[in-house]
């Protein structure tokens, strides 16, 4: 399991405050990683740390706590059992304010699959199971302390040039969203295009939409936030009731919101605070509740949970951290042991993030080969389809963007910058040239970026994946959506092969979805 | 009681990131005023307010929400009763990590005179029982978030200003100690000058003072802080077994270490964390346990206490706290039950701070005539006298000093600047002009610093308050230390009444201490 900063961490180089985190999949089984925000990475590189890397098991519970030279490994008895946030608290309070802390919750320590690692209580690594990794090695968290700078190759030139490029390339007004609104601009976007996962990607549209709406969030905003590094400061402090949570963003207003047919905000502010705090990735608790709310519905499997029922959603919650509920399985085994497989809307194990593929046939492919399932974070054409000026509803000219955007994603994400700074790749290479000392051109990362997707292909086909794994759950192909601008619309199962087919020829894949060894050798792997 | 910020709150003036606290002293009955560190202040101007005012009292335990325009009155039930440090990370949960915390500990709740008020962790209004004050009114705590700015008359030349003072005015060689060190380095001062009080007051140095040292603190010092604002950074945080605290801070190293005859610097740090959890002040506490052990040692009362007995000293801390001890009561009170009024080591109820009077004649003048009892915060002539050129043990000259550092300090801290600039009149007058767009000169100041004085003695003097309170105890008067640089020296009550007769015609006081008509109507009181 490696923590891992870039090059750009702990430099004013806009928007580098993530640190990444990389793994196995305990919920698909595939190559992971995941990325998590706010002052941790930076105080990692404070430290002199370019990457941790844990290997093996503690006997007992522990932490781990750098200070600059100084590693060791603690005993997390005082914290084991506790929520995130009181394990944050509790560990500050040991070592002092200053310390950054990454920690797991109950979810992570019961190996849940959809566990979460948190950090400055509501930014999260959500995806994959990185909580059920570390809960695994009986780690309950990292806490920093770095007092030491960072080291460039051509320090006055890249101050120069990331003022430049905060100014001019961060700081636009395409990215002033992110300050007025935040991701939760995305609920009115999506309910228009028809796209907005509601009751388990049952609709695109939701009637109560503006109640989960960034207008909705903006009535019970009270602050904003960024990470270390970021101008842009897209995070929300909301207030309902007597809860406070950096959130909700777009993902858990769709997920936890609309898509388990509830519209009360204040029931997910509290949904976002109870898996921030048990540690759980709300995508997927969303997902697997809204899943099972349908079971319930179709009379497969009796959950005791309703659409809309806002009382249960909170329960269960909480019953899932503690792995006492059938739902800790998330959707995949859950239909497996239940049925429904037809409408467990993951791919490879992984759950549906909030966009719904048949309003961007393209997301659906991204869906579909993304290396650690289904994920927004590796392509995001709804952009361009939905919300933009490309026909949704073709397969025409989607490969070849999928395949543009898994490399530029993979080649930005590789330097660890946030998915927020839409920065050209040749404004990364002129940054990495100025803070590495080494030339980098646009190319350069083009061709890094999709190595980085054939390298991720070759260890999940090492794994067992192969085509069979690259498709979409049937309610996709078969159900054709209901209402809004995506009614009567499914993606069809030849049309999507037929797409999913012109992908792998682009890119120098087989029939069974494996890199031919000329694509390996002609990218030095 | 009056939460105030200052004319400089916010703003980068160097050293201007203190919060005073204003009421009446619940150990001596005096007028009462304490300043607090951190980054209150600064939130609190953020918010908009220049001073919060609470009058009355609660009718159950409630805490204060102050966010921006919004005022709130909440429940405290989820905190009262608990530890300062739990309560600020409660209370963070609830409201966000970037809400700034005042918080009274159980001490505070149960009244008990010796009782502080927290901030940071590590952060204190110490002296003369605040946060009994708090406690008296059932107000648990201040939570504060502000997300505005602050407005200067002159903002160009006030930034020009700030950093040029800040350059050659704050951060000089003469303050460097601040960084280096922090307030640890007077240990070493304090023993060599024979004024570092040992076992309650009964010698001057200390023959294990080097476990107690600056060098002993950086030993175990993992790193540095310094409040909003401040470019000398004087806060160390340490770490001894696996206890983390900022500080300890000189005075807790003399009254809690040597005056309790204790040299652990392991015991010391843990009393530290101790009294800033339970909300007590480190400085009436160590006295409070060294008068304890004098009296055990004497066989006047057994409070199975001896100088040196770390254990006991640790768990009666936490008595004091819960108001399950005598001790709770504080030296004076103490002595009035069982005796020992000769070595109880107070003025007016508050207990001496880290400074032998016998070894700096013009320091027993200041703990005498200090408006809020034995105070090393409104005079500390032991600079001149102990440390400095000035002979410590004589009368002569001391009386004007005394009132020339009382004017001083009183102006200074009406501006609330912190202690540890040593900024000239001339400078805060400048500063002030730029800040508030009135113009005001050293002179001004140096009137100001006066009247204040002038005010306070007045206000005591309604309280009852006179000649006959300010004195030393007799110990001071008429035992010799007996070894150092203050061996065979004392503070003769003849020599002493001389200065302070000397101090009150200077001053314009009659014989009984009291400002006479010509003297207020000179300040235009």
């Amino acid at each position: 399991m490696i923590f891992m900063t870039g090059p750009f961490t702990g430099t004013l180089v806009p928007c580098s405050g993530k640190l990444a985190i990389s793994t196995k999949s305990p919920a698909s089984g595939t190559i992971l990683d995941c990325s998590i925000g706010g002052h941790f990475a930076g105080e990692l590189k404070y430290a002199g740390y370019d990457a941790v890397i844990v290997e093996g098991k503690a006997k007992e519970p522990v932490y781990l706590w750098i200070e600059n030279d100084r590693v060791e490994i603690r005993s997390a008895d005082e914290v084991w059992g506790k929520g995130t946030h009181e394990t944050e608290f509790s560990l500050k309070n040991s070592h002092g304010l200053d310390v950054k802390v990454l920690a797991i919750g109950p979810a992570g320590e019961n190996m849940v699959s959809m566990a979460c690692i948190s950090s400055e209580l509501y930014r999260q690594a959500g995806r994959g199971g990185v909580g059920a990794v570390m809960g695994s090695k009986n780690l309950k968290a990292i806490v920093v302390r770095g007092t030491g700078g960072v080291a460039v190759a051509n320090h006055k030139e890249l101050c120069t040039k990331a003022k430049e490029f905060l100014k001019n390339d961060a700081l636009t007004d395409d990215n002033l969203w992110a300050y007025t609104d935040g991701t939760p601009m995305i609920v009115e976007l999506s309910h228009s295009s028809g796209i907005l996962p509601t009751r388990n990607f049952q609709q695109g549209t939701f009637a109560e939409f503006k109640n989960i709406s960034a207008d909705a969030v903006k009535g019970v905003r009270k602050d904003k936030k960024g990470c270390l590094s970021c101008g842009l400061g897209c995070g929300n402090y909301v207030e309902v009731g007597q809860i406070t949570v950096e959130g909700p963003e777009y993902e858990t207003l769709a997920i936890g919101g609309s898509n388990c047919g509830i519209s009360d905000l204040e029931a997910i502010v509290e949904f976002n605070k109870i898996c921030d705090d048990l540690g759980l990735d709300t995508i997927s608790v969303g997902n697997t509740i809204a899943f099972a709310m349908e079971m319930t519905e179709k009379g497969i499997k009796d959950f005791n949970l309703r659409f809309g029922d806002v009382e249960e959603y909170l329960r269960v919650t909480e019953e899932i951290s503690n792995n006492q509920s059938d739902l800790a399985l998330g959707v995949k085994a859950l239909a497996e042991k239940y049925g429904g497989n037809d409408f467990a809307m993951q791919v490879k194990g992984l759950e549906f993030p909030g966009y719904e593929p048949r309003g961007a046939w393209g997301m659906g492919l991204a869906y579909a080969t993304s290396d650690r399932g289904a994920c927004h974070m590796r392509a995001w054409p709804v952009a361009d389809e939905a919300y933009g000026d490309m026909d949704p509803f073709t397969i025409a000219g989607k490969a070849e963007m999928v395949i543009g955007l898994q490399h530029y994603n993979a080649a930005k994400f590789s330097t660890i910058l946030c998915d927020f700074w839409a920065l050209s790749l040749e404004t990364a290479a002129e940054l990495l040239t100025l803070t590495t000392g080494k030339q980098y051109t646009a190319q350069d990362l083009e061709v890094i970026g999709e190595r980085i997707v054939n390298l991720a292909r070759l260890f999940n086909a090492r794994e067992g994946f192969a085509a069979k794994d690259d498709k979409l759950p049937r309610r996709i192909y078969n159900e054709a959506l209901k209402t809004g601008a995506t009614a009567g619309k499914r993606l069809p199962e030849v049309e999507f092969n037929r797409m999913l087919r012109e992908y792998y020829q682009l890119r120098g894949w087989d029939n069974t979805g494996k890199p031919i060894a000329d694509k390996i050798n002609q990218l030095g792997i």
